[in-house]
């Protein structure tokens, strides 16, 4: 018998129960409509398409890299390169999809995106004065995995239009007069988790020079970027980073599929050493990467691998239906929300939602809490799922707020969804009026 | 530009370079004879298989769970369950193949045992006065995992038959009168990885029972416990565990291949909190796990359990092929040393070898020193590879010894590889008959 006290003090953080809330609800409640969890739709997948990537890279090593049988077999079945075997074909597709010129040296293929902000952290912080700024309301992969390591974080509020720059510019000042770090900021440039916001062009360049004063890395996360609703998509921070500011973090669940778990990160930061030596970054991310899994599974690597090659060494022209599809579930979404939340009805008064460009997720205002107990009542009692959005946030924020993920279904059934949705907050609002009242 | 001096302290220590050499040197050095990496044999291997088995999952899930072809869909392609799909497969192995009994909700699939040793750690050590006992000489990936933790490491020494159980029985006193708390204690009990030796079936009971007094938890890991070359096999403590005491940590890397990166923890500890309740302590590594992969790639998953129901639940039969090859590798081995250090010839009278009962490794003790120049010299001139013992040390140890892996070659590259390691020490005890007074 072991004491909950005696394991790790992250172990009892909120946090931690997120990701498995979000990863497993749906699978807690397989017949309700869920708005909960950020999974790419399934319609793209089909099982007969793997064996096809297989042999699409199998002849690529052969034809193109020259490789024997022998050292094919090595490639997929052994212990392989601790930073990945498709780190060349991950910096072509950089340079041809998002203008992001880097060399395969500088890539570590991670498992998943979370490995590689995993990662990251270890490898960036080790001193009690470093904080991780990251944007509030924040996605909870970065901020548990800060908590599994004790780092501490300091959050930096959003606006409408993304991360409050302003804000980060007093944060900055205030911690320098605290005597502490800012080491790093994370964010989601496009699209984000959760808020489904995006960081405007001009605040983009201003971000960069901000932590180019502060001597300040960003970790920018990049899962949703090919999924724009409302074009012309905006360059990522790592496509305008000519100081080496940025580390970017890439993943293939939602432009591939995610039960591969292939992500990357960029990592091409000089270390120089006490002898003046220098080296990547890269390199000191993979002596962390081989202690928390080796490397990643040669089997995915060249699944993700046989893709690239066969839709000529991007991937997003191959996603061009899957962009039209996030687009008109989106559409879908915001036209059913107006459907039923009318503006003239007394309970639907506080309710509002934001209109996000692109992605997977928008967030909704409700006059009433949405804790809890009531995600309990919808699950149960109307069959819809979602997130509450104080999931999201450290300490208070979100009491009133939840995320729609609309990524995961068909229009139809988005449409049937937020009707059910509507019933669920006009059923909650006209029972409890003194909650409305207190929360308008 | 980043000073190496702000990253991570555990990024300096040389434990951390050793994994990528393990995992790379190969790489490297690709017409060398390599004694080095504890790999598995790949003549095993054959492409074809992988998608034999992914069929054979899929009609297990269609077949035997009842799953649609919708649900398959998700199984494969989606984000899925933390700590894995194939837990129930697991456990219906471990009872076959080890006789271990165990729930499938104890079992968390992880990527690659490695991960397990992470998860393990991270959840277990959270104070500054709780250290991590090892068996000393040891495998890299344990002591690197707990340097990336900032966790306390304590060696135990090895006699030539496993863990020095007096030596532990003193370790728990000193640590006890010095406020310490042994928290756990990391070994492989079969076939060690790096010396080869094996822990006697008596002092495996007797090792239970020291643990049980300590309120010490052992983490035992168990990758070569299938490749026994002199029968019978012993009992695994977690076999034996009646009160809950072990964490045992097992991997398909060696019984079916490494490029899936699977692997499993055995987590059946219950976990109690402040209010009474309990749960299982698999459900804090399931958090853990979460920020790190978020979960175990279901394409890896569905291989291997499309092997394990192909092979009727186990993969001990399936793998008596491979259990011959590795002993007839074992005893080539043997047989070369004896052959090409004649104990009558002046320069090999100082070189000795252990005879594992089984395993991929053994241990060489040298009249020399067993350094990095040694090794260079031994990869560029001689053309053969093997690994310094001193990587497996804290401190000092092992200098003047070396890790022969035999697992990854025929019998007939062994005769050759050990041919030219007696060519490298004879050359080397002759020039340098200093140092072989020395050191003799």
């Amino acid at each position: 018998m072991l004491l909950q006290e005696s394991l790790h003090p992250s172990l009892t953080d909120p946090i931690l129960d997120v990701m498995n809330f979000l990863n497993e609800v749906a699978l807690r409640f397989p017949e309700a409509i869920s708005f909960a969890p950020g999974r790419p739709n399934e319609q793209f997948y089909d099982a007969r398409q793997l064996s096809s990537y297989l042999d699409e890279y199998v002849r690529y090593l052969s034809q193109e890299r020259g490789l024997t049988e022998p050292q094919i077999r090595t490639q997929l079945f052994q212990y392989g390169r601790t930073n990945g075997q498709i780190h060349e074909l991950i910096a072509r597709m950089l340079e041809k999809d998002e203008g992001i010129r880097t060399t395969p040296e500088s890539i570590v293929v991670t498992v998943g995106c979370q490995e590689g902000m995993f990662i990251s952290l270890r490898a960036l912080f080790s001193k009690p004065d470093e904080v991780l700024l990251v944007g509030m309301p924040c996605y909870i992969g970065i901020t548990g995995a800060a908590r599994l390591l004790g780092i501490e974080i300091v959050p930096v509020p959003e606006r409408e239009d993304g991360l409050d720059l302003e804000a980060l510019e007093a944060r900055l000042r205030a911690l320098q007069a605290e005597g502490k770090r800012a080491r790093a900021l994370y964010l989601v440039t496009d699209f984000s988790n959760p808020s489904g916001r995006s960081l405007p062009l001009p605040a983009r360049r201003r971000l960069l020079e901000i932590a180019a004063r502060a001597e300040l890395l960003i970790i920018e996360d990049n899962p949703y970027g090919f999924f724009f609703r409302e074009g012309p998509r905006k360059p990522t921070l790592k496509s305008m980073d000519d100081r080496q500011q940025v580390i970017y973090l890439g993943s293939f669940s939602k432009s591939a599929f995610p039960g591969l778990r292939v992500g990357y990160a960029v990592v091409d930061q000089q270390v120089v050493n006490a002898t003046g030596k220098r080296h990547l970054l890269a390199e000191e991310f993979s002596k962390i990467k081989s202690l928390l899994s080796v490397n990643t599974p040669s089997i995915s690597q060249a699944i993700i691998g046989g893709m690239l090659v066969m839709h000529g060494g991007g991937l997003l022209e191959a996603n061009r239906e899957a962009i039209r599809f996030y687009k008109e579930n989106m559409d879908a979404a915001l036209q059913a929300l107006e459907r039923h939340f009318p503006r003239n009805e007394a309970w639907a008064q506080g309710v509002t939602w934001n209109v996000p460009d692109g992605g997977f997720f928008l967030v909704m205002k409700l006059p009433i809490e949405a804790d809890d107990a009531l995600l309990e009542q919808s699950a149960r009692s109307y069959q819809v799922l979602w997130t509450p959005m104080r999931y999201f946030y450290l300490g208070t924020g979100g009491e009133h707020e939840i995320r729609l993920s609309c990524s995961y279904l068909t229009p139809a059934r988005i449409e049937e969804g937020i009707s059910r949705l509507a019933r669920l907050i006009k059923a909650a609002v006209e029972q409890q009026p003194s909650r409305t009242l207190k929360a308008s």
